[in-house]
């Protein structure tokens, strides 16, 4: 099985090339081949004897993949991506990397054929928006409020034209919000959410910019991880009339989440939480869904994290 | 006002023509100029003092409609479009001119500084599609399940997208059937839900290829063109998160038409209709959704038909 992945130096991506490498197969067939792709090289994995190729591209050059995609991939995970700030900050940018890069990558397995190839792009619940419903479901339109979540929007249609064309094996996630991402916070506006549990619990002072009334719908990494995984192995034909949904996240306040710190860090890491309230990112966040109900991916067998309890555990026990 | 019309010598553009040289003004402002385009040249209207230019055009050109945008045009209406079947037939066709196009009018626009042009743009309920619910409304997802669709779709976003950052103010109206067309039969799988009217009280034959208990979701002819004059006329500021939505049908079954047809041409008539089941027909139409309710068109003062038999009276008026 020779897998491809764009964006393979990004968080995401180096999570999935760890979880590949370790397993040694993918939906029932061992691992033979793994291209890694980035704007520069991702780091070679410790692979034994996996033949590894890692490769500085940008996607967002007509062509760029053509070379890869005629070694016919088995599955490709497109992960690419200009993140939402950069994207609503230059609309070129983000139509040219977000949008025509997907598409020169659906061209490229059309013309070389990639019938059966599982495609899997990683779309964003950031492509919500507008006047939503208290409870969302598979069903609730796509209104987005930023030109990263139109982007996504649109090369999910893409993505779903293709399939349905049967010119590739199409499927999308929309992933949650990922909490608690390790590393240092960023300028996303989510950052306070992995921020606020991360920093406490390594001994540092947090802000939390937001209401505690505010509820975010979340996926661990290694939830998010697991999905990717599954993504893979379900059969085409499971997939219905359409090949983007949302994966099953959790919903939890701020209150939750800061009560779960106590529980697990004590009185002294809840106290290291300022509440500084910034109304701008708490427009932003507070403009993304966070209740989904009867998810077609659970059905799928796309599972959720148990609970908000466990995502902190395991950000301990893999910092520990 | 100078008001742009790309695929003027079509059905729609032709009747929207004859609308607005003889109402002469459009959202409280005069009619100064007319600039019609199409891939041969559309006809030139009698239209008086009107400044009118007829324009053969291939809007799939890039730049093709540069030097129209840089008159700096108050409104454009967008209909040039591949039709449902040849965009199945010929995906690189239907993207060239169902999406690329479109994107290269609003970048048009952009480059232009076109920031107050109103830009109305025709989709269609076929972007609708998958397991919808019985009822849908302004939030139900679109699920397109072929090309033109799923064009149609893209547009949308990218059209709201370039609203939202004020780059232009875009509207998008999601057309329902069009029923009774003038003419004769064609190959849209709609065919007959104008033919099985049009054709007995012509006093010829039909032939009805669906179920008596097939229904669509249908606006006349001449409520369509009402809400193209309405999409000039409402204020931006009204249109909300996402300015893409369905135009107010009306529900009707073909039994009900047949009835009306029966009330209205007598028993002579409907005996024109004969019955011969095609369930490729019958798949197709009966995928489109045909039941709406509470929709945001209906508020912004988007109109509907008052019922099935004022429009065979009024095709009937028209064509006596
Ligand atoms: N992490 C999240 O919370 C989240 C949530 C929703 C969706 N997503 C999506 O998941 C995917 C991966 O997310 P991530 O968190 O790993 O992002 P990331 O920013 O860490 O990784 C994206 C990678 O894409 C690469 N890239 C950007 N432009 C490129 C180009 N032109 N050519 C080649 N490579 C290019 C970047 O160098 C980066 O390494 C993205 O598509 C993102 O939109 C992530
Ligand atoms: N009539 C309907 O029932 C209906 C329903 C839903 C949506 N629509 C949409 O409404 C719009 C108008 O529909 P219509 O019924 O008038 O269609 P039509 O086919 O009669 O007119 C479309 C016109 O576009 C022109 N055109 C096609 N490609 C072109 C190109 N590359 N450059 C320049 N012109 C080009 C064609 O020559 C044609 O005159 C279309 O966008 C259509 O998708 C129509």
């Amino acid at each position: 099985m020779h897998i491809v992945i764009t964006g393979a130096a990004g968080f995401l991506g180096q999570r999935l090339v760890d979880q590949l490498v370790s397993a040694g197969q993918l939906a029932g067939s061992s691992l033979s081949r793994l291209t890694l792709i980035d704007q520069t090289e991702p780091p070679r994995p410790e692979a034994g004897d996996l033949a590894t190729k890692t490769l500085a591209l940008d996607i967002s050059q007509p062509g760029a993949l053509d070379d890869v995609l005629a070694e016919q991939p088995d599955v490709i995970y497109h992960f690419a991506a200009v993140v939402s700030s950069a994207a609503e900050g230059d609309l070129d940018l983000g139509m040219r990397v977000n949008f025509d890069a997907t598409r020169d990558l659906l061209e490229g397995c059309r013309k070389h054929g990639l019938t059966r190839t599982r495609l899997i792009m990683a779309s964003s619940v950031a492509a919500y928006g507008g006047d939503l419903p208290h409870t969302l479901d598979d069903m609730t339109a796509l209104h987005p409020q930023n030109s990263y979540g139109a982007q996504k929007a649109m090369s999910e249609l893409l993505i779903n034209d293709y399939s349905r064309r049967g010119l590739v094996d199409g499927l999308v996630l929309r992933l949650p919000t990922i909490v608690i991402r390790p590393g240092r916070p960023n300028a996303a506006a989510s950052s306070f959410a992995s921020s606020i549990l991360r920093e406490p619990l390594k001994g540092e002072d947090a802000i939390c910019p937001v209401s505690p009334d505010l509820e975010l719908f979340i996926m661990s990494p290694a939830t998010v991880v697991d999905a990717l995984v599954h993504g893979a192995e379900v059969p085409g034909e499971a997939l219905g009339a359409f090949r983007a949904f949302m994966l099953p996240g959790i919903t939890v306040s701020v209150s939750e989440m800061l009560e779960t710190l106590r529980e697990v860090g004590g009185e002294s890491a809840l106290a290291r939480v300022q509440f500084r309230p910034d109304p701008k990112i708490e427009a932003i966040v507070g403009s993304w869904p966070s209740r989904f109900s009867n998810l077609r991916a659970s059905r799928l067998g796309f599972r959720s994290d148990k609970d908000f309890r466990d995502i902190v555990r395991a950000f301990m026990d893999e910092n520990a």
